[in-house]
């Protein structure tokens, strides 16, 4: 299976109203921060690999409570692409008990903390397709609309994702092929938002 | 705190006995595998350092429903000796909830598998100290006895060890300070056994 995925900057306030008129529910909402590694033996931008910790919890609303809500840690390895018209990657990630102890074997090993991306996230169904909100610290509003497909269907995927982008209000041609590591090395940390 | 621990070579069969004459309870019997790998940047065996995934189950006793009892996995790296009198490391350990994901995050990482030690582990309790009976495969059986204590009472947390040893009729003198990885090494896997 591939996972089929079209990003592109939206207003989120202008989409919401959309995925309500069309009677989209939401599925989840959650707070990401993600922790991207250096690595002391390859250089990772060359190489096309990702090192992360995602830590991932309740949304970040300003509700006290919330924030004490249980954060759940994922350790997850990104290989380069293995089929570059597919974005096809070799991808590893495993829930880990003990973020601070998973800290202490990177930095024990070499790795250090390269860059960090939060963000508030929130995923709706529509269409066979999920739609996912980001509001990215640093960059921004974003929509990516995504499936998973087999071979034969990529295509077929693809349009159907520039069609749910249109009945969002959005223009595929806007698509942004960068990842949001990419988006916040580019700009140094000081784009939009 | 500070770990205080003597391992000799023992015959399990006698220790039992002794323990048993002495009222020591079994508090735990597990099997241990656990994989050591070599990094792509470093010389482990010259750094003194050890990165390590420890899969821990039910004894192994030939019950066939035991085999199928849940695996925990943890992911475990140990820094050079900070202090040397003391044997004190760096150590970081952390469960892991998909052993496959994480071999699979270390290979993709270039860390390879370079040994296995695996051993079915009995514990007791005995005047204040943890006696452990280790069967380990490729090199025979043994004995720990350990403590924690603070900095001032290493000296009679050993002396308090080799107390213990002698109750079950081993000699302090015997001791080992080698590891059960060091020590397959060295005998590239055919000790006694």
């Amino acid at each position: 299976m591939y996972e089929v995925e079209v990003k592109v900057r939206a207003d989120h306030r202008l989409v919401r109203q959309r995925l309500a008129e069309l009677g989209a529910e939401r599925t989840e909402r959650v707070s990401q921060t993600d922790v991207y590694y250096d690595a002391p033996h390859r250089e990772f931008a060359e190489t096309d690999e990702a090192l992360r910790i995602r830590r991932e919890g309740g949304p970040d609303d300003g509700d006290a409570e919330a924030d004490d809500e249980p954060t759940e840690t994922r350790l997850t390895y990104k290989g380069p692409l293995v089929e570059r018209a597919s974005k096809t990657r070799e991808e590893h990630e495993t829930p880990v008990d003990d973020s601070t102890a998973l800290e202490g074997v990177l930095d024990g090993l070499g790795f250090e903390p390269a860059a960090t991306v939060e963000k508030e996230r929130e995923r709706y169904g529509l269409d066979g397709y999920t739609v996912t909100l980001d509001s990215v610290v640093g960059l921004g509003e974003f929509v990516e609309v995504e499936r998973e497909a087999e071979e034969d269907g990529i295509e077929s995927a693809r349009e159907g994702a520039y069609e749910v982008l249109r009945d969002l209000g959005l223009d595929p041609a806007d698509q942004i092929r960068t990842s949001y590591l990419g988006l916040l090395l580019a700009d140094d940390g000081d784009a939009s938002q």
